[in-house]
């Protein structure tokens, strides 16, 4: 019970960092306000990561790369082209970033951003974080008949072209750089399979 | 002369911001290690910028505008294709990147995701950042042949790719991110026009 409750309390710590991180980014971003975020006693910060904040940030970027590989492997399984997966993985996106109001932005981004000159161990979970969102786009694409350097070649783009809009969709409070971005990347992969 | 000086304080003042910003975000950010970094006088920033750090976060991002539309508007008078404007612009940023030891990153992205949600103007700033980017590609590919629309959502797509780019190069400490959002663009905009 005890472990339950502590396991409980760890994860919505993370939970919280994550968000705060989103809408504010890493060194915006004070122990304090997470812990009041978390409704968590205080002290469990320190508890449960007893390394501080550098420590909660990369279980933030860890959960992050999580939930949006999972987005994109899942989605992968639906029938369709290439172009689809993106056009359905972006309208998500897109959703989320207006019923947000625009105020959640990508948390990998903006720690790699602040951090990347830094911390050596927060930059790494950002590249692992970015690795694990290109590796299975490559083995998609590769399944879709592309040479596997190819393959890797075009997922690598296709992140970065969505993390680039999202953070133009932000700025310009719209959904409309994303829409460029599905766009021009159904173009490119559905011209690229044919 | 005094106008001369104080002229040069405060663009000393804002080149040091931007390269801060570059480098570690905007909340990570202190005015006292600007000034320092600007080896201004103690009280010039309250002279220069007597609203503060917002004030000066927003000329720093306003420069950084002006430099990338200079970059791609000079680039794209030299002859050759869309593919390989989109490949010299993004060559001269790899080369940046790497030259940096991959510590800078586009500060316009950084302050978008840490400051979007905090502050208007920044956020206001970095749109209009976004727009001065977009529209001369807009134009420059609207001039090679596409109809208007096109051209503004394949510009607004590149814009987004190469900055989402830098962001993977920089976490991955590689310019292999931007040489495939290289490749991509250039397939994507050489078919198409052709």
């Amino acid at each position: 019970m005890r472990v339950t409750k502590g396991a409980e309390t760890s994860a919505r710590l993370v939970e919280s960092m994550l968000e705060l991180i989103q809408a504010r980014g890493y060194s915006g971003t004070g122990l304090n306000t997470v812990v009041e975020h978390a409704r968590a006693p205080k002290g469990s910060l320190y508890f449960h990561f007893p390394q501080g904040k550098e420590a909660l940030g990369e279980k933030a970027v860890e959960l992050a790369a999580e939930r949006f590989r999972l987005l994109v492997t899942e989605t992968a399984l639906e029938p369709g082209t290439p172009g689809d997966l993106i056009r359905r993985v972006i309208d998500v996106l897109a959703g989320m970033l207006a019923d947000s109001d625009y105020q959640l932005g990508c948390p990998v981004s903006v720690v790699t951003l602040e951090m990347g000159a830094q911390s050596e161990r927060l930059r790494d979970a950002c590249a692992s974080a970015f690795a694990s969102w290109i590796t299975p786009m490559t083995e998609y694409l590769a399944a879709q008949g592309h040479p596997h350097a190819t393959a890797r070649t075009l997922a690598t783009a296709v992140v970065g072209s969505v993390e680039g809009a999202m953070i133009i969709s932000r700025a310009q409070r719209s959904v409309e750089p994303l829409r460029c971005a599905a766009h021009a990347l159904a173009l490119l992969l559905d011209r690229e399979a044919s």
